[in-house]
């Protein structure tokens, strides 16, 4: 095995010149597309260049930087767009993490390897864009014709000039294997005082819309005993909801009512109806599954109990993605050489474009803190040393696969 | 005691005919001041004169229908102006009422009784301003500066010709006592086979504006025990106050969470706070008081244990309004007369200009049935029969009175 000696100045540089382009206060404004994600995304090619890589872009826009050579070989990456008003670090740390170990591992003569900036991970037409379309999840025909918050299609957005290679088909066969080191978005290491995350799954999500339908009324003049208050019915649900999901789940397991609309929301008026969603991860497709009984069966109860009508009019399912067993014990392998003790296996709780990849090669995972759990914010931050540490352990694992 | 036999075909046809004003589908739509509104009065203040009533407008432009000569007298009415989208008779059945009793008194050499419609009772400036105004409960010059959703205030309505009397000071020692005739606006009296209710008190309206504040997060990678959740805050929070209640109130206590404000309101995200109101009215001051107790210390309980900011930013009361009792006395007679066991004494859910008048003169309130309790909605109804049936009692207390 050749080590691959990483450079942290040049890593953290590179991270530090990727904040500038679409940066506002101490995050970043980068969606695709926009002129910053461009720019940054040329800026990125050149960098791939001057290490020694060949650049070359995909019909739906993943950038790509490949090692000299036709044999299959790693692939490393993530995104380099930010959410609307994100931080620095979502998606940019994986890709310049890439661009380093293929960069390292050319002078130090290692295995080659390529990298990969995603397109449109965040959402600007819809969420892992990019990814979806290179590993056949999403036809490019269909992804071409959704649209952004303001009725631009993702075919018209592609049309502007971006100084880029023209696209070129880019055969999922030509790598062997895909890692991707993101910050964990979560608080779990930074609570524990751990620095490296090893993922063993991406949890799958399961998510329903459900409206409780009541009696519109006067808050005045109607008896509690002859209302139908579907806000009274909410509080009841996630109530029984809380309470059934106790013997279900694990601590890793998570659910949210994170979207409530009351109608008409006045608090004069006993409400008509509530629309809400419940969203549920885990990375058990077997414990999904009995979620989802458990959300639907309570609506139902609740609903009869109450004389509420009810609709569920929005189920959604994203399914778990396992990480390969030996790239994970490679991972961890490198993680107890290089933070023994400091290190644990985590299932991750967001969607990441690893994902996708996993229906083409086998793929991997590795997280570094998020300071206080932060991240989709300016406040977003992981200290320059686990930074570093996480692409060392990311090396590591590379020069020894 | 003069019987006052009212005309119950002259009553209906003028009821009919208000509710063409401003009519749209089966309702009306005559908010204070609009032209539609303004039409109404012009024709009701006809009416008036046709019937031998003198006209007369008071300075914030409540509407008086006066008999010959300058004894005190009985006053009766309500207002014209209707709910943005509202029924036919919340409002005009008073006025109505109060205008036939006042013509079938003078007819039959009854008492002299006086009718007043008030101004802007439904609130395009602030809720019965009129009575608030007349009853010395708002000073004229702070009225002239309420303004209307769209930014104009009651002085500039004011100013535009509306065809009626100039206006005169109407000072309240001109009457002896005030009566209000409405409907129910609630389903007590269609849900247990009723036709009369006598009002024995308007209910106090407390209401508290509350926000929890938690840590806004990603709904997947922030695990359950280290989430601040204010939307599961609020869930705890309705629960304890339901049960706190339980010992506390009377079947006629009721409380309401009409308005929820969930931030940022989206699927994927632990919300960062939520703003909701808490609304409960009864007719019993030191009742409404142990329930503000509960309303907040269960909020500063939850808050505490679930680790929440709480901030209480929106107290607002109204108290409690008795009937007098020789005035409930005398409905209550005529009520069984006219309605025997088909009547009851309750309180008014709903605020009306009755609470107002009470400050400057003994009065009381009828109620005729709502069907299925709808109010503030075109479906708002009541059969012909009620209401005939409501001016009859009116008119029968009035003549004993």
């Amino acid at each position: 095995m050749t080590a691959i000696r990483i450079v942290p100045e040049r890593l953290l540089a590179d991270l530090d010149k990727l904040r500038t382009f679409g940066q506002c206060g101490s995050g970043v404004i980068r969606p695709a597309y926009s002129e910053a994600e461009l720019a940054s995304r040329r800026w990125l090619a050149e960098r791939m260049t001057e290490a020694g890589l060949e650049v070359a872009v995909d019909p739906v826009g993943n950038l790509f930087g490949l090692p000299p050579g036709d044999a299959r070989c790693l692939l490393i990456g993530s995104h380099s767009d930010s959410q609307p008003e994100g931080g620095w670090l979502d998606g940019a740390y994986g890709v310049i993490a890439g661009l380093e170990v293929a960069r390292a591992s050319l002078e130090s003569g290692g295995p080659r390897i390529a990298v990969v900036s995603f397109q449109d991970e965040e959402g600007r037409f819809t969420t892992l864009t990019g990814s979806s379309v290179w590993a056949g999840q999403m036809p490019l025909a269909e992804a071409e014709r959704l649209t952004d918050d303001g009725g631009v299609t993702l075919a018209e957005a592609r049309r502007q000039p971006d100084g880029l290679p023209a696209a070129t088909e880019m055969p999922t066969e030509r790598f062997s294997a895909f890692l991707e080191i993101h910050i964990e978005q979560g608080p779990v290491l930074d609570s524990a005082g751990e620095r490296i995350g090893v993922v063993e799954n991406i949890v799958g999500i399961r998510s329903e819309r459900l409206r409780f339908t009541g009696e519109q009324n006067h808050a005045g003049t109607t008896p509690m005993h002859l209302r139908r208050d579907p806000v009274q019915g909410l509080v009841r649900y996630v109530t029984g909801l809380n309470s059934r999901f106790e013997n279900l789940v694990t601590p890793a397991t998570v659910w949210t009512v994170g979207h409530v609309a009351v109608h008409p929301n006045a608090s004069s008026i006993v409400p008509g109806h509530v629309d809400f969603t419940v969203q549920w991860r885990d990375a058990d497709a077997a414990r999904l599954d009995r979620m989802t009984e458990v959300v639907r069966g309570t609506a139902l109860e609740i609903a009869e109990a109450m004389d509420l009508g009810l609709d569920l009019s929005g189920y959604a399912a994203i399914a778990p993605t396992d990480c390969a067993p030996v790239l994970i014990e490679t991972l961890a392998k490198a993680a107890e050489e290089l933070a023994p003790g400091k290190w644990r296996r985590m299932p991750s709780g967001a969607l990441h474009d690893a994902a996708n990849v996993s229906y083409r090669m086998p793929m991997a995972m590795l997280f570094v803190p998020s300071k206080r759990g932060i991240s989709h914010s300016f406040e977003e931050d992981t200290d320059r040393t686990d930074l570093v540490l996480g692409v060392e352990v990311l090396a590591q694992a590379a020069a020894s696969m």
